[in-house]
């Protein structure tokens, strides 16, 4: 036929080669650096970051972050070496995802929930050099570090955040302030973007239930991927009012400190999250925007009436657990609107979104609840969101009920895993990112979750989807949590154990709830056990399954 | 002080390097391919294409584009091929804008409103091997095809766009047509992205006044981070409906073909752009956005006002020469907002906006206009956009007064001239891509385009802005359209003088029109003369001033 290539090089003399090759003003690193260098620039007054009393414009933002960034360059820390930051969602926390870079460094966020020896694992394993630790959990890092120096004869610098109008207890442990820190640098610091954008820019720890966690390592190209992403997928538009709801520390609050930048939006901090104070904030500073575990927006929407009144439309992003359709309801009740995104350390936080249709809207809320209970399909500048056949790395049939394991392709994938070359090769095999999660995918493409392959339960040789089981459960109006997992059983091998948190005022019995179910589900799928109270949680607001894992029996507890 | 570097390459056994290579799970080509492929992915069904009667949605025609691309490789046309498109705003243009690309080859899209010398330059020296001509541009075409063929010996073959619906005039050139053209493709036809970002994907030839024109050469990365640009500038949402007012063989319409697929929006297409058509599109398809340059949105500010009924709120772009308060002014009363723009050929098109601010709503028109008259500041995805002295390569003071040369940085700038090296370094220099245009930066840092270099007139040593006459020229309410060029002059060296295109039922005497001028700027500035009647137009609208200034006896005619 022909003998055309649609790929590969050209040869040096073609003439699209011949004198074309990227130079230092046709071509220059894509970096979130660059974000906060444009906000400051176009819009130097405008306001930045929000803390309590604390107002902050942009021009203020970036000459602090180059300060942060000239100091750590004058304690000798730079290209390739680790900062870490055990933060709240103050303004410090903002500040380190600019000036830490800025500097070469990269940011390795902690997750402030971990007990002292998992911190110690994190701080030895990523070899920081600095360590910048808010005083609430002085009493977590000061075993941290004591732990890190007798087992690993490790002793980085460590500088302490004061927060000082809302005064959190806490024993100082550094020689330095963190203000300290930021006017012993240069302001006129000269920052300039990477050499190459894929240098990595931040350092996160899986949260590893069982086993050492994992870092992750992030690139400046794909931070900046998936903030202009997330901006995509949210129509975010300029000056977005942004409340972190989120904690920074997971995989950097899915990378919006460097959207916030790019939109010269507000950055409205945030210590701790309650309900009153979320709503008061969103009140007073016009919030319009948040992100926030399932936990968080369940919180809001069951909060009183009174603390809600005279709110106005803001967007909300969930991930972690399908919207239920109580949730949308409640949300939508409020005059939110939620939108369902999907993803992992491994991805930026989400790299998925459940994008809605417009012929969506004319649906009952059940329908609309179980569309958008869906994972969804990729993010616009994420190059593939897909349920293959991890034996055959095939795509599965887009049936909605042939499982396979959802994989990603593309920019907005992390660089790999830190010191671990065979879980990276594990995790890229045959030119995907195996997320480990059980799916399946729909005639419109768009892909559910159907199980971690661990959470399914395999009862009498039948598939049990524990999420399907949650589903339901959620329906029913005394649930306010749910976790679904497998109990030994002799005769069935496992059945469903339900354990259930009830709304306050609620006291239906075991029996009403199996009734529930039975209406609603093939009986093989009912629970056989139920159980009241209150469920374990990690960090990030995520049910901790295995923790239940033992409490029903189950050898999955500890051989995953 | 200390050994830290912020920036270079780490040793390849460095923690942060090793085992982190990019692979094919996390690191793919930024390209606008990958755009059209997201939108028929998730919205399949929705209205893509719209031409008189036709209706495409994203599927149909991410599948035409895919058998377009077929059907050029199998002709034996691929990577590193050019093919010239000469195409008005229909359909063909818009897919060509994808298919061409898929197939590896270059789109060169051809100034419709060229003559037959122009269009065989650039299709020698493009060496196009396949040409997709519009018949109504038949006669140059067939012409131009002759010269290649007498003077270079060249035969590239021809495709036929036949636009049946509105039957333009024009001989068949071609052995097919362009429907048979993709008819003769597989619809399966496997579409990779390329392997490297930074391939070339279009050429755009420089309108070249005087001497022969600039191939400025596209690569995917420049045009993927144009187009994302254009979204955040604009906050342009999902699905928006884009008018097609402005050339697409303009800049490739300043990238827009690829943004509309990024917002999976609509591309309402348009043959010739009259105010009656547009209005009745805009109602008809809901248009949410659309660009021009100044010239149409004055024929719509002018347009009678009965056209303009029942018209919603519409986002225009607007570059080329600065909107005038009077243009600003008549789009409010229609209800549309225009966004100032800023850019060249190299610059992927607008590379500069002159973003807005909300202290500037509550100004008057005039002061507004003077603000918006601005080119303003680099595009989000643009590193840098400032005004040097190009001997020094400093930054001009801030103070609105100092001239010097507007240059543009960052991976918004063209890969480079094609076959021209000598060119291309000289555009370059300095690691910065010299515009040409004369600026003056404010204190808030926004640049304004005082002049080309060629366009200042020098009168008794002083030096006047050409553009600054005319933006006074345009408050004159029966100016329509103006160009102020230089009159060799015995005594002062050369003076300004005014070309003026009246607005219908118009008819103040040169007189009138100085008088105007005496009272609004210094007496050296006042044109000596004045003549009225028709402006000569480039086929982008743009007034041509070398034309004037043959009218007016200036050597600078000649000599630039």
């Amino acid at each position: 036929m022909s003998a055309a290539k649609t790929h590969g090089s050209l040869p040096s003399d073609h003439m699209y080669v011949r004198g074309l090759d990227a130079n230092h003003a046709n071509h220059v690193a894509i970096s979130p650096i660059s974000f906060i260098q444009r906000a400051a620039e176009v819009h130097p007054d405008a306001l930045a970051v929000v803390h309590g009393r604390l107002r902050q414009t942009w021009s203020q933002t970036l000459r602090r972050t180059r300060r942060l960034a000239s100091a750590i360059h004058r304690l000798g820390i730079g290209l390739g070496d680790t900062v870490a930051v055990m933060l709240p969602n103050t303004p410090p926390m903002v500040e380190a995802h600019f000036g830490v870079p800025m500097s070469g460094a990269v940011l390795n966020s902690l997750n402030t929930r971990l007990d002292a020896k998992a911190i110690a694992f994190m701080l030895n394993h990523g070899e920081a050099k600095l360590v910048i630790t808010d005083l609430e959990f002085s009493p977590t890092m000061k075993e941290a570090l004591a732990i890190l120096k007798a087992e690993h004869g490790r002793t980085p610098m460590v500088i302490d955040a004061v927060d000082a109008e809302f005064n959190p207890p806490g024993e100082r442990l550094g020689s330095q302030t963190y203000e300290e820190l930021v006017a012993f640098g240069d302001e006129h610091f000269m920052v300039r973007l990477p050499d190459d954008e894929w240098q990595s820019i931040c350092l996160n720890y899986t949260s590893g239930t069982t086993g050492d966690p994992k870092g992750v390592v992030y690139s400046h190209r794909g931070a900046a991927m998936a903030a202009i992403s997330n901006i995509l997928e949210w129509d975010m538009p300029k000056k977005a009012v942004y409340l972190w709801t989120l904690p920074l520390f997971h995989c950097n609050g899915w990378c919006f400190p460097w959207v916030v930048a790019l939109r010269a939006g507000v950055n409205v901090c945030l210590r701790r999250v309650e309900a009153k104070m979320v709503f008061d904030l969103i009140r007073e500073h016009g919030v319009t925007h948040y992100c926030a575990a399932p936990i968080v927006h369940n919180m809001l929407v069951n909060a009183p009436a009174d603390l809600k009144s005279g709110l106005h439309q803001v967007k909300a992003m969930v991930a972690g657990a399908a919207p239920p359709a109580a949730m949308i309801e409640g949300m939508e009740e409020m005059g939110f609107e939620i939108t369902h995104v999907y993803g992992l350390t491994e991805t930026y936080g989400p790299a998925a979104a459940c994008e809605k249709h417009e012929a969506w809207t004319s649906l009952d809320i059940t329908e609309r609840a179980r569309l958008n209970a869906r994972q969804g399909v990729r993010y616009h500048l994420q190059e593939g969101c897909t349920v293959l056949d991890p034996e055959t790395m095939q795509p599965v049939p887009h049936d909605g009920e042939t499982m396979g394991e959802i994989m990603f392709r593309g920019n907005i994938a992390m660089k790999g895993y830190l010191k671990n070359e065979k879980a990276t090769r594990a995790a890229f095999e045959g030119g995907w990112f195996h997320t480990g999660d059980l799916a399946v995918a729909y005639p419109d493409g768009y892909v559910k979750v159907k199980d971690r392959s661990k959470d399914i339960i395999i009862s009498g040789g039948e598939n049990i989807s524990s999420i399907e089981v949650e589903d339901v459960l959620y329906r029913h109006p005394a649930v306010m949590a749910v976790a679904v997992v497998a109990k030994p059983d002799e005769k069935w091998g496992e059945t469903p154990c339900a354990f259930i948190e009830l709304k306050p005022g609620s006291a239906p019995s075991a029996e009403d709830i199996v009734t529930f179910c039975k209406q609603h589900m093939a009986a093989f799928k009912v629970p056989r056990s139920v159980v009241f109270g209150e469920l374990p949680k990690t960090s990030t607001g995520k049910i901790q399954k295995f923790e239940l894992r033992k409490r029903a029996g189950s050898a999955k507890a500890i051989d995953v």
